[in-house]
Order: structure tokens, then C-alpha cells, then sequence
């Protein structure tokens, strides 16, 4: 989720004048119709689903102008509703985004067909041959914000996996996101696939993801992409299933005996290189010992404009009016006291709160207290603390002096990157495609009982 | 889930007088000592956790009177309060079933150590070195009904992957449960692990068991083993995640052209090897070209005192009023018009729907329309017929020509079963021990960070 930012925007706005049982009627069409789909997805095999992602990649590209036209239509509605000035941003397409959409998709072309790989298999002393293959999920719901590439990510990352796909796009994307649908539903129905692979409920409002949620068999499995508002809303209300993904309360400890340069060089780029995205760090925590990486890191980090929550210890090492401290033109950072709610604040933003603990096991029980389990990381040069941060610290990814920046899909080399799981079950991290896939034992005998 | 049945027991049956509010405490405060264990649990290397379940096994074999003490006042309250014969028989402890208990510790010692393998990993350009490992899930959450095993064997199968258990059992069974958490709390704090590794909400009755389910956070996972009502209980209400387990509706499809006598022990085995458990046979669908395999299956089932509900088409292949078909001194089986409710009933008794269909595709619909995704076998001779069943049959497990009884952990030799999960995420079919484990990436590096 390297460009996913967390804004709280609703899930949705309008809602059905009609009332919750036709809502219910609707979206249980489609979800039989996904199912239907799912199951003739499934038997596709990797040469038909990549032609039908050049098909979407091809209809994007023929499109442009059409796509660009539905795109001003919502980029209309957003000013004159208010939308804030970075959702517009994310809103908008122009010929170079839609290119990378186009792009993004023959990225996925290129990766494995993640269906059909033997897990583990065997013979058994009677005979049987047991083998455990990938098999899609089968139908995934996506609940997401004004994004117009999730729609194209997700749905080429669904149909290359053999899943259908039923998305609910914020309501601020709707035109864009209708048409893209129509170009891929084209592109599914040209190349034999069944266009109710793709689908969309945005026009059954909030009621009908609501409706989603809560009506298992509905989808196999639920991911909620976007701000944390979004995504607890649909934790706290689902009935299905839900990878819940991309809460990042991330932790950078600086150890005593911790290289200066290099800690700074972390902490900066784990703080700054993109504040926005879930895999930024929040909080800095520094040991007691390790005054000069601490001071050398928060001068950096006030320079390079970050705004410090201090605690007691930590403001003793802060740089004291030296005019060597201001960046080129560039406004300080401000220092401010730390409250006890900044060690629990997903900042997402250029802020930053900074504590001094005593020694590595203070630093992971901070961290066991506040962590979202997304990612941690440690600068030290010691093996043995380095080990007792690893093996003790309960998240999706730990990191040894690196930034924390890392944490993704695509650094990971897993090709494409669906969300990041912050949970446990199922996928932990960031995900690609084989964590839209399930197994299925075959059991092949000639005639076996049990005695 | 080889020996799980599914009558349909309440999760529970006490409240507490004291007000939820109370039990809300309570059952946070058991989630934290849980959690402070599962740490502490997650470090443990194998020869560690071996002694600790060794010394659970000597417990058990020490303290047999008191354990039958305590078992018989469960089984006098149990016989008073009007419990089925099943049930009481399930819930009584003899010495053997001690020995039995202590003995499958044992084989869990045997077992590998799930924790600590490396799934994937690689050395990425810059000089990252990523190694993705199995580390413990943390807190499961178990509600069973009235089987003292089960107390025992997820406890076994928790601490030896690392996992911390807070358990529900059933009320029928509260002084055994008692009796054999104190003996394996015993050997926690005899070998220096943490007492509150394993720990009971049984004294906070139904409102403790609902709190543990809504209170995101209190476990990584729930687990339901019992009855379908159970099942649905948790599955409906739960806002933790939870693995299903264990619903089996499951069918044998007798294709035209199987070999009779391999169709009919198939058949018989499926439905007769044990018919209260998940992965019996609870529906028979034959192919209307296969006259005489069918003929042969329902002669051999009600020989074997199995109750058919026949649709129209298989009624004309009962065996007619032949002396030569009842068994020997046993009831044959009766049989009833097949009623629309029968194709949708886990009878998990000594009775069976049976229906013809004309071909495997109406008979692969018949299954996407009623199965549970359990288990599906068919019986035939074509390479064709068996992948085009194999492939598009969406089930934990698709057998072709063998026994559905073969679905089973212990059969799979995944060592020891926590059950069949009939869902798709995290995990699907018999789970061992790698089903209670998650991951966690290890990323280290020398000072790298991004550009």
C-alpha cells in the first residue's frame, strides 16, 4: 500500500430513497452473479486471463478522452462540494495517469498466474495421492475512497488471480470510476470472460455496502482500502470476512551505540521520504545512551520541517537556536510538548513524536503498548539487541537498520501489492496476489476405504 | 475433526449475576494475562516446549482418581439435568480415555515445532535480506462443547506452536475442565512457563463467552469445535476473527461407467464408516446411466440399516422385496420420498438422500447448491469426468474414487488436527499445528533506506 494515505473520508454518502430490502435484493444479484462469474474465472487458465488484461489495458488507452470528460464531471462535483485539495489530487486523471493505469495493468501480465500451484502434496501408504493447490478466493469485495487506479489495480489483480470482484468506490470517483468499469466489462465480454467478473454497487449507495458486508456469502473475502475511518467503520460492521490492512502506528528505536549518521539517515527517511502512507514512522524512541544519533536525528528531522512532540528527555537534546540549524529557506519544525495521545496518533504528516526509554526491552514494551503491528524498526549495531527487537516485537514486518519505508509490496518483490495486512489471519504484511488465493486438497485414489 | 459430532448443545448455559459490565473485566483482564503469556510463549524454543507438555502428560497420568472425582460429579449432574446418552458417553473419562488424553499429548511432542521456519526470503538488490518466518498467532479463543479432549488437545496444540489459549468450555463438563486446567497449569508453572498460557472464561458463563467474541482484540482467533448450532452461534456473532470448522454436507457422485463394487463400497463407507462425523456422506447423487452401481449402492446401504430419501428416479433401483437383501438378524434400512428439505440436511445418522442426475455437470450444480464445502467425491472411470469434477467442485477437498472419510488430519498426516476449517481464509481443510501459526517479516539491513 506504498500509496495509500490514510484522510477519514466516509465511506460513502448517498444513500437509497427506496429502502434497505430492495438494497438487499440488488446486491444479492450481484453477488450470485459474481459467483457465477467466479466460477467460470476459475477454470481460466493464464493465457486467456492475460489476453483479457491487454484488452483492458487497450481499452483504457482507446479511452482516454472519455475517461477524461467523466473525470472533469467529478472533479466538478468535489470543488463545488469542498472536497479537500489532496482528495481532488488522488481524484484527478490526465493522459499520463491514465498511461500508468494502462502500465499497471501489463505489469500484472507479467507476473506468475498464481492458480494452480502444488503447496505440498504426498502419497499416502494406502495409496492415495493428496495434492493442496491454489485455488482462487473466489469473490473479493473491495470498499474503497475516491481512487480511480484502485479500481484498475484491484480489478486486474482479481481477474489475474481468477476472482471476481464486486467494488465500492467513493461516491466523489463515481463517474470516472462507471467508466472504467464499462472498460473493463468490454474488455471482459470481448474476450469470452463473463463481464459480471467486474462489478460495482456504488449505485445502491451506502445501504447497499452495508448490505455487503453483512451478508455472508456475499463475498469470500472483504478489503477495506483506504483511511482509517473507512477502514474501522468496515472491521466493526462486517459479517464476512475482512483483511483488514494499512494502519500504521511505526516506530523507529534508536539503540545506544547506534551508528549517528545512519540512525539519522533512518529515522529522516523513515519520517519524511512520503509522511502520507501507512509504512511512515510516527514516533521515535531513543535510548538514553544515544544522545549524539538522538540530537544528530532531531536536528534533522526539525530542518527537514517535521514538527516534535517531545517528552522531558528528549527536549534536552533538541539543538538551541543555532543558526546552523535552519534549512535553506526552508520553515524549522516546531517543538512541541508531548501529550499523552501523541504516542497513539497516526500522524501521516510532516509530526512526529519522540520519547527517550532506558534501554531495548522499554523500547518493545512501548511498542507492544502502541504498536498497530505494521511495521518496527530498530538502528543498532548490537546482534544480540538486534535479536531481542526481532524476536519480540509482534509485528507485520521488523525491520534492522533500514528505513521503515520498506514495508511493500513492490520493495518486497512480490510484484504487485494489494493492501499491507495488519492482521494475522491469512495474510500478514503486504500482500500480493497468492494471498488472493485459497487452497484445495485433490484426493485421487482407486477405490480406497477406511478400515 | 475425526471424532467432532454436531448435535446441536447451547454454547452455554449460565449467566453471571453480576452484570456484564463486571464480566467485561474479567474478561479483559484474562486477555491481557493471555497476551503477556503469548509473549513470553513465543520465545520458548522446542526442548522447552516439550518439557512443559511432557510434563502435562505425567500430569494427567498422576492425577486419574482425581480427574474420575471430578468427571463423575460432571456426569451425576449430566444424568440428572437429563443429558443424551451420546452426550454423557462423550463427556465420561475412564482410565483408558486418561491414558488415551496423556498419550496424545505425547504425539504431539513428536511433532515438529511449526515456529521459527523461514516460508520465503530473499537477498533484494540493495542488499536487504527479507526472510519471511512462522511466529505464533498469539491468543486463540476456543469455545467446545462437553468433550474433556478437547480441553487437552488444543491446549497441547497451542503452547507447542506458541499460542496462548483462552478456552470455553462446555458447562456439562466444568469440573473436569476444571480439573484438567489445573494440571496443565501445574506443569505451566513447574516448568517455568507463564500459569496464564492456558486459561478458562467456563466461570463467566455465556456472557463471558459472548464478551470474548465481540471484543476485537482479546484474541487473535476463535475457534468453534462442536454442533452446528455452535458453530452459527459464533460465526454470526463474533466481531474477533473466527475459523469455521467443521459443517459437511457432503455428496458422492456415482459416475455412468464406475465399476459397481468400487462405487458401492465408496458409498457405504462414506455414509457408514462413522456417520456422526463431518466428512460422512450425507447425500448420494448417481448417474441415471448408472443403473447398476446404483442399484448395488442402495441394495449395500440399506442392507447396512441406512434410511433413504430417494427422489423419483432412484426409487425404481431399490432392491424390490428379495429375501436375499435384508441383513443378517439387522433392520434394513426404510425407505421415504425425498422431501426439498433432505438435499439440505447434515443427518449425521444412519440416513442418506439420493437423488439421479443425468450427467456430471447437473451433478456438480447440484453440488455448488448445496454444499458446505466440505468435502465432494465422485466415483468414476473417465480421466475427463474426474478433472472436470476435480476442477470445477469448490470444496476443501474433492476425492476421486476413495472414501470422504479420508478427510481427516490424522489421514492427510498433518500429525494432529485442530479441525476442518470449510472456510477460505488462513486456512481450509484439516489444520494442524502450521494453521495456528502467522508470519512476521524480518527485513535487515546496513543503513539502507529509500530513494
Amino acid at each position: 500500500m506504498s500509496d495509500e494515505t490514510h484522510e477519514s473520508a466516509a465511506p460513502g454518502t448517498q444513500g437509497t430513497p427506496d429502502g434497505t430490502s430492495d438494497v438487499g435484493a440488488a446486491i444479492a444479484g450481484i453477488s450470485r452473479d459474481a459467483r457465477r462469474a467466479a466460477h467460470e474465472l476459475a477454470l481460466l487458465d493464464r493465457e486467456q486471463k492475460d489476453r483479457l488484461l491487454a484488452a483492458v489495458a487497450a481499452g483504457l488507452r482507446e479511452s482516454v478522452h472519455g475517461l477524461l470528460a467523466a473525470n472533469q464531471e467529478d472533479l466538478t462535483r468535489g470543488r463545488e462540494s469542498g472536497l479537500s485539495r489532496a482528495l481532488l489530487d488522488r481524484l484527478a486523471l490526465d493522459e499520463a495517469r491514465i498511461e500508468k493505469l494502462a502500465a499497471s495493468v501489463e505489469t500484472v501480465i507479467g507476473l506468475d498466474d498464481p492458480i494452480g500451484r502444488v503447496v505440498q502434496g504426498r502419497t499416502l501408504p494406502n495409496g492415495l495421492r493428496l495434492a493442496q493447490q491454489t485455488v482462487p478466493l473466489g469473490v473479493l469485495g473491495v470498499i474503497y475512497e475516491a481512487r480511480p487506479n484502485v479500481t484498475v489495480d484491484i480489478a486486474a489483480l482479481a481477474l489475474k488471480s481468477g476472482n471476481a470482484a464486486v467494488l465500492r468506490g467513493g461516491s466523489a470517483a463515481a463517474r470516472t470510476n462507471e467508466t472504467l468499469l464499462a472498460i473493463i466489462r468490454t474488455a471482459l465480454r470481448d474476450t469470452g470472460a463473463p463481464a459480471e467478473a467486474v462489478q460495482s454497487i456504488d449505485a445502491h449507495g451506502r445501504d447497499g455496502a452495508t448490505e455487503l458486508m453483512t451478508s455472508r456469502g456475499s463475498v469470500d473475502v472483504l478489503i477495506p482500502r483506504g483511511g482509517r475511518a473507512l477502514i474501522q467503520h468496515v472491521v466493526q460492521n462486517a459479517r464476512v470476512p475482512v483483511i483488514e490492512t494499512g494502519e500504521g502506528n511505526v516506530h523507529v528505536f534508536v539503540d545506544a551505540g547506534a551508528d549517528p549518521r545512519t540512525a539519522r539517515d533512518i529515522v529522516l527517511n523513515s519520517k519524511t521520504h512520503r509522511p502520507s502512507v501507512c509504512n511512515s514512522a510516527e514516533t521515535l524512541l531513543l535510548h538514553a545512551e544515544a544522545e549524539e544519533a538522538g540530537r544528530e536525528a532531531l536536528r534533522a528531522l526539525l530542518r527537514a520541517g517535521v514538527d516534535l512532540h517531545v517528552d522531558e528527555r528528549a527536549r534536552r537534546w533538541l539543538p538551541t537556536g543555532d543558526p546552523a540549524d535552519s534549512a535553506d529557506g526552508q520553515p524549522m519544525g516546531e517543538v512541541h510538548p508531548l501529550t499523552p495521545e501523541d504516542y497513539g496518533t497516526e500522524f501521516l504528516d510532516l509530526q512526529m513524536a519522540v520519547g527517550v526509554v532506558d534501554d531495548v526491552d522499554r523500547a518493545i514494551e512501548h511498542i507492544a503498548a502502541h504498536s498497530t503491528g505494521h511495521t518496527e524498526a530498530i538502528v543498532t549495531d548490537s546482534v544480540a539487541r538486534a535479536d531481542r527487537f526481532v524476536a519480540r516485537v509482534d509485528a507485520a514486518s521488523v525491520i534492522v537498520n533500514a528505513s521503515t519505508r520498506f514495508t511493500d509490496g513492490g520493495e518486497f518483490g512480490l510484484g504487485a501489492e494489494v493492501g499491507i495486512s495488519t492482521q494475522k489471519m491469512h495474510a500478514r504484511g503486504p500482500m500480493g496476489m497468492a494471498e488472493l488465493t485459497t487452497t484445495k486438497w485433490i484426493v485421487r485414489g482407486d477405490g480406497q476405504v477406511r478400515a
